[in-house]
C-alpha cells in the first residue's frame, strides 16, 4: 500500500519548527503574526510546486486544492490550524496542515489518480490564545459566532488592536464566497495530536476519533465574611477558601462515583480579598466535567446542584458558564478512518476527543472526522509537546487512504 | 472623676469622617495623600487652639505637646495613625488620634495639673496600603526597617512614584532630631479598636491589652503538571489545586486539635496558570497562625513541618515566610489601664492583640501599652467598622487616667 514520506514529514516539521521558535523547543505562533504569515507562505510555496491552486476567504483561511479528474465533483478538504498558544509545542495543529501537505504531495508525487478535488486547509484562529474566542473562523464559517463581534474582538497584548485590524492587515485576507461550504465540499478529515496519554499508555499510533465530549463548565462561589486574620477567635469565623476548600472535596468524592471515564477539572480559582492577613470574604471557582454519555454529564449536574447551601457557615452557589452536547463524527468518515489504519497494519482504536477542534463546529455542516496521534507522556500546549515522525507520517497515511475511500464512495 | 467629652469627641469622629470620605460610610485616606494632610491640618489646628506645639520627623510623624510643669521630665506620649486601607472605616488609626487629642483638650479644658509634658501624636504610614509595607514609620524609627529601603518602597497605584519622593513633597517633613526617642519620651499608649467580636460579645468596654499574639506565616506550596482538561484521564493526573485543598483540610484538622486560642488563616491562594480547562501545576497559599503562647506556635510549626510529602500525587512543600514573637506591654502601664477603668466603673478585661499596631514596634524602644474599644460585629478594614461614641469616650477617658497615673509615678 501506498505511504506517506518520512524524510519529507520531517522535512516539514523542522522547518514549521522555526516559524515562531520560542528558543525552548517550542514556538509562540498567535494567529496572523509574522510568525504565522511565515508558516503560511511556507505552506502556500510548497502547495504550488506541486500544481495545488491557491485562494482564501474573508476569515483569512487559506486553501490549496489538487484539481481532481470530475471537477464537477464536490471537494474533499483536510485542515488544521498554524497558530499555537504561548510557548506551546511543534504538533499541535500545525501537524493536521503539515498532514494534509503530506497527503497532496503523496498524491502529486505518486501521480495516485482521485475523481474529487482535495484541498488542504489553514484555518485562521483555532486557538484564540491573541483574540478570544477559540475556533473562531470554523465557528464564523458554520454560524456559531457572530462575524462583527468576532472582528471586534481585542488583543490580550495590545488591546488597541482589534481581530479586525489583524484580518485586514493580512496578506491573507481573502473574499467570502471562497469560504468551505456544504455545496462545494463534501468532507473534512482532521489530523491532530491526542493531547492526553490514552494512546500511548494502550501502545497505539492511531486514534480512531468518534466524537467530541459534551461537557458542562460551571462557576462554584462561597460567600464568608472578611475579617482580621489576627483579632477573629475561630468560631466566628466565615471563611470563603475553607468552605471552597470543602465543596472542592464534596465534588471530587462524589464526581469519582460516577463512570470512570468521566474527567472534570478546577482549572480556575479567584479568592478575594486574596491579602495573607484576611479572611476571605468570596471564592469563584471553576468545574469543568467532560463525557461522551449525557447521561453522565446529567449526574454531574445533580451533583453540582447538591452541593449543601451552607459550607464552614458560608453560602454557596453555582451558576452554569456553558455547555456543548457530544458531537459524534459522520459514522462513514470514522469507518474509512478504522479501515485504512487496520489495511496499513498500524495498531489504532476507538477514541474520543475531550478537547474542542474545529473538526468539532464543521461536522453541524457536513461529513467530517478526527484522527489522532499519540502525544508524548500526554502533554500538549507545552514545548515538551511531541509525536515521533513515525507516527506523524503514520497519521498522514491513514488520512491519504480515508481521503482517497471518500473519493472513491 | 474627671472623663472626657463626649461632645467633643463627637464633632471630631464627624470631622474627620469626612477626610478621604468614599461615599459609603467610610473611608480611602492612604498615607500622604491630600486626605490625610486635611486630617493632619485638621489636628494641627485643634491642637495649636489648647497651646500644643507642633513639630514633625524626618518620617513626617506629627507632634503636638502640651508643656508640662517640669519640663525636665521626659514626655508622655499617645500616638495612632490617621491613614487608612482602601475603603476602611472611620475609627481604625483615627481613633487613637482623637482619643490622644481629646485627652490633652480635656486636660487643657479642666486645666488638669502635669508634670510631664504630654504628647499625642501622628504616626506615617501605618497601614502600607499605599506604600508597602505596614507600620513603616515606627519601624524605621525603632530599627527594625531600613530608612533607605523604605524610601524606595513604591506606589501600588503609580509605581513611578517612590514613598521617599511623597515623603520630600509632603508639608509634614521635618527633622530626624524630632523622633520619638528612649531620651525624651518615658512611655507610649495607643487607644485603639479592637477589630474582633471579643469585647463586643463579653459586653465590657474595654480592652486592657497585655500583648500582641506572637505569629508564623508560611507559604505552602503544591506541584502537579498542567495537563489539558479535557484529554488527560483523572487516574493520570497530579491536580496540584485538588492537593492544595487535601492540604488546606489537613491543616484545619490538625491546627483545630490545638489550644482553642489560636487563631489561624489561609488569606491568600495563586493558581497556576490558572485557566478553566488546564490541571493546575502549581498552587501556592498563604498559613498564618496567632497564639500569644510560643509552645503552641512550636506545635503549629510541627504540624506545617509534618504536612506530607506528597498530596494527589502532588509533591508539597512549606517555606517560613515571616513570624514575631509574642510582645508583651509594659505590666506597670497594663496596670495603670486596667485601674483606671476600673476607677471609672468602666465594664473591661484583659484582651491581647492579635493584629500589628506601632505600638508593638514602639515597645522594644520604651515603655509602651495599648487600650482597645470595642468593634461592631467584630468588623474592621471596612467601611461598617464602628463603635460607638460613648465608647470612645470612654476609651479616651482611660487613657486620659492612665497618662496622669504615668505622669504621677
Amino acid at each position: 500500500m501506498i505511504t506517506c514520506d518520512k524524510k519529507r514529514m520531517k522535512s516539514k516539521i523542522d522547518t514549521f519548527s522555526t516559524f515562531g521558535d520560542a528558543g525552548n523547543g517550542g514556538i509562540t505562533r498567535y494567529s496572523l503574526s509574522p510568525e504565522t504569515h511565515q508558516a503560511r507562505d511556507e505552506f502556500v510555496k510548497r502547495m504550488k510546486n506541486i500544481g495545488a491552486v491557491i485562494v482564501t476567504d474573508d476569515m483569512a483561511n487559506v486553501y490549496a486544492t489538487l484539481p481532481g479528474s470530475e471537477p464537477e465533483l464536490q471537494k474533499i478538504v483536510m485542515a488544521s490550524h498554524v497558530d499555537s498558544v504561548k510557548n506551546g509545542g511543534n504538533y499541535d495543529g500545525i501537524l493536521g496542515v503539515m498532514g494534509a501537505m503530506e497527503v497532496l504531495e503523496t498524491i502529486a508525487a505518486q501521480k495516485i489518480p482521485h475523481r474529487h478535488s482535495i484541498t488542504a486547509m489553514i484555518w485562521t484562529n483555532e486557538e484564540g490564545s491573541l483574540y478570544s474566542p477559540a475556533m473562531m473562523s470554523s465557528g464564523v464559517i458554520t454560524g456559531k459566532f457572530n462575524k462583527v463581534d468576532m472582528l471586534a474582538s481585542r488583543s490580550i497584548l495590545n488591546p488597541a488592536r482589534t481581530f479586525g485590524e489583524a484580518l485586514i492587515a493580512s496578506p491573507y485576507m481573502g473574499e467570502e464566497k471562497n469560504r468551505l461550504n456544504a455545496n462545494d465540499y463534501v468532507a473534512m478529515f482532521e489530523l491532530h495530536i491526542e493531547q492526553g496519554p490514552i494512546l500511548e499508555a494502550a501502545k497505539h499510533d492511531i486514534g480512531v476519533v468518534t466524537c467530541v465530549l459534551g461537557m458542562v463548565n460551571y462557576r462554584i462561589r462561597t460567600y464568608g465574611q472578611a475579617d482580621h486574620a489576627g483579632t477573629t477567635p475561630m468560631s466566628y469565623r466565615k471563611d470563603a477558601l475553607y468552605a471552597a476548600a470543602q465543596v472542592l472535596m464534596y465534588l471530587h468524592e462524589e464526581l469519582d462515583k460516577l463512570d470512570p471515564a468521566l474527567v472534570y477539572t478546577t482549572g480556575e480559582i479567584k479568592c478575594h480579598p486574596c491579602v495573607h492577613t484576611v479572611i476571605p470574604d468570596e471564592v469563584d471557582f471553576s468545574i469543568d466535567a467532560r463525557h461522551e454519555n449525557p447521561e453522565v454529564i446529567r449526574q454531574v449536574v445533580e451533583i453540582i446542584k447538591n452541593i449543601p447551601a451552607e459550607a464552614a457557615k458560608c453560602r454557596t452557589g453555582s451558576q452554569l458558564a456553558w455547555a456543548r452536547d457530544t458531537v459524534y463524527f459522520d459514522k462513514k468518515l470514522v469507518g474509512y478512518v478504522k479501515e485504512s489504519a487496520d489495511e496499513l497494519g498500524i495498531s489504532n482504536q476507538y477514541i474520543n476527543s475531550g478537547a474542542g477542534h474545529d473538526a468539532q463546529f464543521v461536522s453541524y455542516m457536513m461529513p467530517t472526522t478526527m484522527i489522532f496521534v499519540p502525544s508524548k507522556d500526554g502533554h500538549s500546549h507545552c514545548e515538551p509537546e511531541f509525536t515521533s515522525v513515525e507516527q506523524c507520517t503514520a497519521g498522514a497515511s491513514v488520512m491519504l487512504h480515508a481521503v482517497l475511500k471518500t473519493d472513491r464512495q
